[in-house]
């Protein structure tokens, strides 16, 4: 149930303001190359305090290896690892022990298990992501390898919306701003949007797009693993995620099916589509054209605010948290999602390898 | 890969045009009463021919159980079934056996598997989904028993959208008609809508958003496996589904922090929420409000018109397909929708029941 | 809980007086040709009434496909199939129905599930290795084409032992007789105690040993999947299996270290052992050499004897069970035993495809 | 391929001269006390150095936990922890790095992942067996409050054979010796043999006996997961074993089935069985009855002794490995062993809450 993925499978575990967030990769090929900058630097672009728009808890966030790879390659062993916690302030959280924050995991948790690690969310907090970060960097590193790349940026926050198209952006130019959106103009009213939302003690949703290129075509399983089920799958696991489109997606559903069909077409790098209403993904399998899907983020629960809840005892009572928050998740989210996407896409590869005899 | 679930889970087998399809649930308790005419119900929502409106292929779809079932009681062992293939027609398939139909899975299974059954889809054919809506009708009655409720409905057809909250429809009248959209003013224009794009023999997409009622608190693993997760892992594995929201979903992502939290109150039932923004699922566990979810599906590929392709030698080509085609898949769509989610809600009322000691 | 395998995964589903036998192969690859005879060849092997020293039941056993091979070959889809059941002679149970028959499933199913198909033991009833056996002869089909073969023969029947090395015998004699052991004086003998049994009305155990050839190095998970792990775990699953050894087994365990490691040696076709007591599993993956193993099959439970037991009111009864029973279960279980480790050695070749980069 | 269990399941990672060992166990109910004290001795039982018999390696081996329990209970989320190496000594393995220890892992790692960490055998060294005796500690502690017990002795060392019932010995008094088998004057006889292969500078094998008591009806899965087949998949997945039996075992099968089946009794305390040679087991299911198993070790490869072997380049050369040894693995393999069968139980009583409605 911490497990994810067929093949190349990640089981994560730790808590917020426990001893730290740790994972096992296993089914990772041996032979494979590690960059610890390259993965340092993805979890530095997931961790907080980076910016002035994100939380400003300050964790150092440092990966430390303990197994599976030796003399810098992988053994095709389990690749353990541990991101200690530092700056933990559990104390923060002693006056919200016994009430449930309005829209956070308290109460199910407390109603699942019977008790809860009431500190900073304990398991449900969303530094759990740094396990996903980790695995996700050394499938982005196995990608590579077969030519495969992913981006994800910043496509809306509030009411603010890159238009464009991600055909009509630099992917290259992500981390170029603080928020990861490519566009410039975009990206400054964004930030702009987010500190109001700090400045407010409040939070701001939005949306993060995903582009995937270089996969080849035959990736997925036909029914109940297509390959943007699997994405999907990965995408809704990530906290605060409300929901998953890909391709043409929930507006595409108004097209007429002779609008929406791509067709096929002879080009110099073989058959390719003319449109790709498909996503890249049709009857679940790749198709060789570009993957690109869409993941909403709800504004997260933790405010600044007063905010009637009940307490453990079932009275009504009010809560006024004080400390730090994250106006907005999403600048944060995007290594988060590109680590998940590169999750399915690693363990796609793998198993793609036994299709035939 | 082509089984579903941890423990109440679904393996599926069968193509468009063999035998038939047919499935193996595993996981199923022991002492269940099995309602055969409730299953082939549930089938017969589903089967196509059952209106003006769906496909004319006329099939009768009746379950034929092979195990698992002794005394009208399930056993504990695993439920074999099988719905035999009838009207095949496998010949109107000839003409397209060396062309990619576009927005298919033609060419896609070609390029995973080196050859594929081309009679009407083999096994990418949404005929396949015959083994979902068995294996969801045996997880509805496992349901039924823990009195948990799941109803699905045609919300919108291309533009023509049911603008009310599914609180003020009757979702008893779902089937009182044949579009499955329990408003017969909206049903009537959607009808209407469906039957035009017949007649231009082409098709139309929409969204179905289903309501699931009478969960208990605690279903749903917090990381990867949070309930909404497992939901929409289960829509996306649905032939032409483009899209999964659940809850405030998309447009929620444009509210603040503070006008999405969902305040906790204590009722005379216990503590619920105001507002349920968080579609019944909190931190990906189950917080005993109704869960609601939007699907969306694309106008599906099959049209009969005049369209260019590409055949297998990789000559440019048009084909003109002949035949029966279905020009809105949304009303025979909702039983699998509702199938699909009682197959995750049955596995997650399996997995709480180990969740304390 | 009925699926084994981790790739090459079979779903077992059927009971004994039900419908029938069936099965679902997942994770077959595309393109391998499927030679029927071959398989109904393998069932054969397999059914009872087959000779003399079987029990009588008469069942034709014939294997129809009902998915997943198309034009002769796999396609990487499913591959369903169903045995049906025929003499079934259910109403010789009737009288069995409330006892619990000693050293048979009947009392644990109850206590398991509350409920039991009592007909001829239901699910727990041998004839569900049917299953087994096509699926076997599947993934035997696939090794084949591998180079690797598997072969199983009956090493003893209660005292009476073949006294030879596998190495020492001519395993293409396997089916010359009809107890399948490959020495015709042994054999001889080894009839003469089962037919001593059967007027008996009572049964006998003994010892099958299985030789796999051709396996290359790297089969094998190294830690809880070792390959002789998995093995063992496939015989073990066998109805009336006790025991399972490889290699130097047991007696192996009095040699000191020195004697029993299998010195390395360079010959003309690559380093080999000069000796093979690690039965060509080192460190759970496979080194090229010859796998050998031995599974004890304890005698079977059902004998035509008067005995005494309880009944389902707790009552102390006697029984005295009329019919047909098979005296000695080995020469049928050479196929099954063959098949479950061709289901292994399949499993760990496809597995093996995707341990480096 | 590193994780063990269905539900109760366990992750294991790490090397023998890496960082450390660790793991995850995944599916532990929440509320269960830890007693970090019996966790900790379990481990001191499996330690080198614990006694004149065994390995001079000295290490503490103290668990540390990394999430997962909290307020000294367990949470229902993943249970991380870390044993961390300490005396390493890597260097006594540079003469050794190419070439292939006979009856060793190295050759088969080599060519099943293209490199290997030759310190110490890496992960095929028998040291990764301490995640399997801390998560066994916490399934034993989840047992306990069941009701159930388990363990495991030395039976056999080499020729020297304890040649009673486990029902005549006095099960509390195994660890009351350094060999661990609870009959002093046996015991004695053991430990000379020990130390004489010791001073030999080779090793001695045997057979571990485990008993389980306890266990109530209904626990195993009928088909491929009988309790006895993922006992020995368990069992067999430990180093340095070579053969599983159950019950009557292999000496079974030369009973007649007359002989061999237990009569079902009616006593004071319910169903039982007059004898017991199904081990505790019958058709896969536990019958209430006590479960006990033989486990055969073979001597293990590691000897201070001159052997002829091949190194990397195919030349045939000859090595003399200095330093400490462990002259019997067994009497360290008993807490093993116990640990595997917890985890098999623990397992088994978690699915057996949902076999019936």
């Amino acid at each position: 149930m911490n497990s994810f993925g067929q093949i190349f499978r990640l089981t994560s575990f730790g808590e917020s303001h426990g001893r730290g967030i740790g994972g096992v990769i296993d089914g990772c090929p041996a032979g494979l190359e590690i960059d610890m900058e390259f993965i340092q630097n993805e979890l530095n672009r997931r961790k907080p305090g980076q910016s002035k728009i994100t939380t400003q808890r300050n964790e150092a966030d440092r990966v430390e290896f303990l197994s599976g790879i030796f003399e810098g390659k992988t053994q095709g062993t389990p690749i353990g690892f541990m991101v200690w916690n530092q700056d933990q302030h559990s104390n923060d959280y002693n006056n919200l022990k016994d009430v449930y924050r309005p829209s956070h995991a308290d109460y199910t948790y407390i109603q699942k298990y019977g008790s809860r690690d009431h500190r900073g969310g304990g398991r449900s907090s969303a530094r759990e992501t740094i396990a996903r970060v980790v695995a996700g960097a050394i499938a982005k590193l196995l990608l590579q390898k077969q030519g495969i790349r992913i981006d994800a940026f910043v496509k809306r926050v509030g009411e603010i919306e890159l238009q464009k198209s991600y055909k009509d952006i630099d992917l290259s130019q992500i981390d170029s701003n603080i928020v990861r959106c490519p566009d410039a103009e975009v990206a400054e009213k964004m930030i702009a949007r987010i500190e109001e939302a700090g400045r407010d003690r409040d939070t701001v949703g939005g949306v993060i797009q995903a582009v995937i290129q270089g996969v080849p075509t035959g990736f997925g399983e036909p029914v109940f693993n297509k390959l943007h089920a699997d994405l999907g799958h990965a995408m809704l696991g990530i906290n605060a995620v409300k929901g998953f489109e890909y391709g043409s997606g929930f507006e595409g559903t108004k097209l007429s099916g002779s609008e929406h069909n791509d067709i096929f077409i002879k080009t110099e790098s073989g058959i390719r589509t003319k449109t790709n209403n498909s996503g890249g993904i049709q009857g679940g399998i790749s198709n060789g054209e570009d993957i690109y899907f869409n993941v909403a983020f709800k504004p997260i629960a933790t405010l600044l605010k007063e905010q009637h809840t009940v307490d453990k005892e079932e009275n009504e009572t009010v809560i006024n948290p004080k400390g730090r928050h994250d106006p907005c998740v999403l600048p944060r989210a995007v290594p988060i999602v590109e680590a998940m996407a590169a999750l399915v896409i690693a363990d796609h590869y793998l198993l793609n390898k036994i299709n035939q005899i």
